[in-house]
């Protein structure tokens, strides 16, 4: 396998040294009683919807920690070792799972009975301190976490100097990896990115032909999207200018999948401009489906108790969980909730088979895209 | 797409044309009080581990069910419903999602206020009834399930007529569906099958060009393996005549995954035959490797407490469990539990990384190979 280098990586090596020049310059000075650390607080009382960029982002809060006290020190060698592993890392151009950095650190200090790292969570949070410190994030730092997800369609994709043509990939698929900046788009036929919650819905769409007869680049995010599902979908949709449809199930955990696509989460707030993708369009379900396409006899009740009547509870909670984001305030999407809320009803994408199999493929889609009905 | 043509189809349409026959002669008979279907019992009482042939298998037990009474003749229309809609998807030679068959059998009945199905239960028992009534598995009933794993190694694969070189996948890998009886392999140049419990391991031996340099075909199962990988597993050390190796961590959940792969689970035991794979070795982790490989300060302590000290509860619990069974009564693998017990501690793959990133493709499996160290 060739190095993997990356866009950002003489970008992070150089903040990387900066952040330990900085130490040693702490050290070094005797007017310094301390080793200070400034870090953009990331909590959610911090995480602001920028209206015009059409995503979220942290706000003005910073914290300082401090290192130079022995309750801290344990914490400033952690941050030290890792800093360290991952400048080694980006250098020798691999990349590892957190938990490797952790097996890889984690060791006796010598002349005490002290471990450098007793349990993950510790190097994970360690992590956490270096890609605030340093501006960069995790993917720049050469770590990865469990891949997700799948990929069909007109794209030819050098990964690591292989061509992989996916639009050659049967039933199977390219599977995503955690980290997909090394991703060369070679050569794209496709019209635009259909994002799908589930695989099982790609798997017919796959066997219906219709990212062949339709120039679709079909993705399956299994769920909630991962990482890599998000950076995928952002630097396609910037590199090969495609439009992205997100096709979701009706229902707040559909349409809160459509808005971590689209604007981010609150928890990875600070990385909204690598992960969302404001223009992202929703193409369905929509509550209005179910009467359009009759499929009435195949909705599914709410579960829990609607507010006012010992609720809200489960799905009722979910929905006014959703609907009261500050990114969520638009009509369309209040409209959608409500209706939900009124009817009491969600819908599933593969709903859509009660009329039938091919029935998503060869009407369902291709009418929303010849109509443009699409939420944004 | 082109069809879907399975072995099995011709077999499966015939069983399924034998049912409804049965059921025609059943109802024309003037004799006949009542339709029957006999069923082998898949509960745990009827699994019986098979000695010879190295994997689990059902039992004796018959069960009847009757379907003229008014109890169960809304279980009798639905029986009727999924096979006549699986029969017709092996005829037109498209697969389905079990939650699709639901949505697409799902109606109300003229002139009753009820539904044909209220829920997804319904439809996957029935499901259950018809594999166990014709004797053909899900698969066969071209039914599949959400897909998990991916592959890399020297393999070309013929998916739906799109031939995939698996060595040319970068760091993504093919995607594995839960389908794979359509594949056919075109080319195999690999030595041997690596079936790998985490994809993060699966990544680093990419990284490391461990499949390149020892001509390995590489499977991340994600966890416990899903049917689509144990099938491809089977599939290809039978068609390939490879020796099939699985390395997982050295805990009770890691030696369960082997021992799925390898004899089959209780649960899905009426399809060992096609699932199990009783030629697999385990290549590690075991309990020696931790000395051998100076893994002592990065193992992990067992969570929950040792029988007779209040326990035996969660890891401790779970260790008792798999050593119990009957497949793992051979003296290596107690010796392993036993071990396990005495040190009061686990070892995950990825401890490895703590000698060096590379030494995992370097070093511990191509001694354990070369070596011929495996646990059977």
């Amino acid at each position: 396998m060739p190095k993997k280098e990356f866009e950002n990586d003489s970008k992070t090596l150089e903040q990387l040294k900066h952040l330990g020049k900085k130490i040693k310059n702490q050290l070094d000075d005797p007017e310094e009683d301390d080793l200070t650390f400034d870090t953009q607080v990331r909590s959610r009382s911090n995480v602001e919807y920028d209206e015009k960029e059409g995503r979220l982002a942290l706000g003005d809060s910073y914290s300082t920690r401090k290192f130079l006290n022995i309750s801290h020190a344990r914490k400033f060698m952690q941050t030290l070792m890792v800093a360290s592993k991952t400048k080694e890392l980006i250098e020798s151009g691999r990349t590892a799972a957190i938990r490797e950095v952790y097996y890889q650190l984690k060791h006796s200090v010598p002349g005490l009975d002290e471990n450098t790292f007793e349990d993950q969570d510790e190097s994970n949070n360690v992590v956490v301190d270096i890609e605030t410190a340093t501006g960069a994030i995790r993917e720049d730092l050469h770590l990865f976490a469990e891949k997700k997800g799948s990929l069909f369609g007109p794209v030819v994709i050098n990964d690591s100097g292989d061509e992989i043509d996916c639009m050659n990939m049967g039933t199977s698929g390219l599977a995503i990896p955690s980290i997909v900046d090394h991703y060369e788009f070679v050569e794209c036929e496709a019209d635009f990115i259909l994002l799908v919650e589930t695989s099982a819905m790609v798997n017919r769409l796959v066997e219906e032909d219709f990212h062949e007869e339709h120039n679709a680049i079909l993705i399956s995010a299994g769920g909630q999207p991962s990482r890599g599902v998000r950076r995928l979908v952002n630097i396609m949709h910037d590199r090969l200018d495609l439009p992205v449809y997100v096709f979701t199930d009706g229902d707040p955990w559909g349409y809160y999948i459509y808005s971590v696509l689209k604007s981010g989460s609150m928890s990875l707030a600070f990385q909204s401009d690598r992960l969302a993708t404001p223009d992202a369009k929703l193409i369905g379900m929509t509550m209005e489906d179910i009467e359009e396409y009759g499929l009435e006899h195949v909705t599914e009740d709410l579960k829990g108790k609607p507010e006012g009547n010992g609720g809200p509870t489960k799905d009722y909670k979910r929905i006014h969980d959703v609907m009261d984001y500050e990114w969520m305030q638009n009509d369309q999407w209040q409209n959608q909730f409500q209706k939900m809320l009124d009817k009491g009803v969600r819908v599933e994408q593969q709903a859509l088979a009660a009329n039938s199999l091919e029935f998503v493929a060869n009407t369902y889609l291709p009418e929303k895209i010849e109509n443009k009905e699409f939420l944004n």
